[in-house]
């Protein structure tokens, strides 16, 4: 028998899904057997890994039995029907959805910042949003060095996030613009291309979207600061990977744009990219398929004593999902 | 002989000149004789107004000679050039190059908000920039209200800024990469096709750009609070037409977002779009063409105890260049 885990992954199809297929080869995951698992749609596909085609299997709540790693690159419905029973068997389940990113009882993990939380998990742990995960690798150490009481960001979001049909959707809307036919709207309410819409997720109460509420409660779980005072404004742009974000925090202790650059630049997973007589600094074209998180337009906030702005790019798919999550299975392994 | 003035338009086959072109036809502006002058480049072209194909003439020291109201849609350097003589000769002198907009002597003028400050000209009246019409339009009626001490504006700006060739650009890199061809490099310093570029103008000694430090200057002189305390990041966005930006404020006196919304909903020229279970905000697809300053996603700032949220849209070509220039003009003839 060889060695390895039996590692299961929920919707291989999907963006996400099939990223983490990639990158379990790619970083050389001790996967003995892999098993692709699919809603009744995506049954009779395969999946590529390591030289095989694997068949898509049908999600059921048998799926599970033997395995020890389960990703679920899948929407919160799924992932709250079936991780329940992927961990009822034997699976640390490692979620993707965000359906369990605020429960208490599940660590929220970059390990970058706090893969000491691993620890204490219970069979579920969950990977942040993407947009969450750019934004508190640089903001981990600014928080430890100088105690960050406020942030503000605004994001520029890519529409891979929504899957293979939101990019679709992008590309035949601008082919149809430029055909002067009509366009057609299925995954987003307005023409994404060429525009900029402020919504991702669905409105709450206060007015806040889904996405936004849920960038503040995350980078609140993480930095472990149930107090900093954050305000989001999340926005879908026609980039199709990397998601940007403008943020301005203010600190308690004073902190020069000097110290923070210095900070990030010994910062994990953070790469800084900031020099702007020479026209540098990090974009979503040149983030794409990289794994770091890539900061630059590091000055001083001009309308605060102790502020800062920087401005943030990283690859949605990967570090903003598909990577974090194998990362936090490697760090399972390693301290396992 | 017939009534009107003597209007002379420098660089009218820009995006900005040809636009105000149609907006003094449309608005029927009381032309006698319209002057199109323009570069070398430009001599043999023909403008086209109220049915008639004017020919471009040259600009030169002797342009201006009888002409009462001069519209600049020029560069700095051809306006730091030219309005001085325009000016000496009888031509009131509206210029939207940016050169004048922070000098002492020369009114900045957002007809709907400081008209009053006309009457000071000595012959130049600037234009402020797109981006800062569109911030002042909504910010304006909350600072009389409740005095706003400090605001952080994130930028999402149309390439038609730029001019024609930027529009090009964009499309151009579209048609490229759809063909697997290499894209081209000309306007802007990277791919902005399904990119989002954190630098408009030249980068400053303190990391600010030249836009982003004209947005904040112009704020202040505008709304006539030279405390004000203002930072800005400005982001390029493959969008043709309407710059969009994510606003947060603070204020002295605490405002409900309903006490924002209801004073936007009288203020001038702002047409408030907020109903976000109807899915109802701005977006730049929708604000082109038209003439207002749209605004929504008007929510309070779950950083701040008086802080404001606010998503404002505009088209930058309209309200945000030609149409000011025009509505600055007709106030002129109103008070004259």
């Amino acid at each position: 028998m060889s060695s390895g885990l039996k590692v299961a992954v929920v919707e291989p199809m999907g963006v996400a899904g099939s990223e983490i297929v990639k990158i379990l080869d790619e970083r050389g995951f001790p996967v003995r057997d892999l098993i692709p698992l699919g809603r009744s749609r995506s049954v009779g596909s395969r999946i590529e890994f390591r030289g095989e085609a694997i068949p898509v299997r049908i999600l059921d709540s048998s799926s599970f039995k033997g395995v020890e790693i389960a990703f679920f690159a899948s929407d919160k419905s799924t992932s709250s029907e079936y991780v329940p029973i992927a961990v009822s068997g034997s699976a640390v389940s490692i979620d993707l959805s965000s359906f369990y990113a605020l429960d208490q009882d599940v660590p929220l993990i970059v390990p970058e910042i706090n893969a000491e939380k691993l620890k204490t998990h219970r069979g579920i742990i969950a990977n942040p949003r993407g947009a969450t995960i750019q934004l508190v690798l640089p903001l981990a150490p600014i928080h430890r060095s100088a105690r960050i009481r406020r942030v503000i960001v605004s994001t520029y979001q890519a529409v891979s996030d929504r899957g293979e049909r939101a990019m679709d959707e992008l590309t035949a809307q601008i082919r149809d613009l430029f055909s002067f036919r009509e366009i057609t709207l299925e995954v987003f309410p307005y023409q994404i291309a060429f525009n900029a819409l402020p919504h991702i997720d669905a409105f709450m109460e206060n007015a806040y979207t889904e996405e936004e509420m849920a960038i503040i409660g995350e980078t609140r779980k993480i930095l472990g600061d149930d107090h900093m005072r954050i305000s989001a404004t999340s926005v879908r742009v026609p980039v199709f990977f990397s998601h940007a974000e403008s943020v301005n925090i203010e600190t308690a202790k004073k902190i020069t744009a000097g110290e923070v650059r210095n900070l990030l630049m010994r910062a994990p997973g953070v790469t800084v990219e900031d020099d702007p007589s020479n026209n540098m600094y990090p974009t979503p074209i040149h983030a794409t398929g990289n794994d770091e998180c890539f900061v630059g337009r590091i000055r001083e906030d001009l309308s605060s004593d102790n502020g800062i702005a920087l401005w943030i790019v990283s690859d949605n798919i990967r570090k903003g999902s598909a990577l974090n999550a194998v990362q936090i299975a490697e760090h399972l392994m390693a301290s396992s």
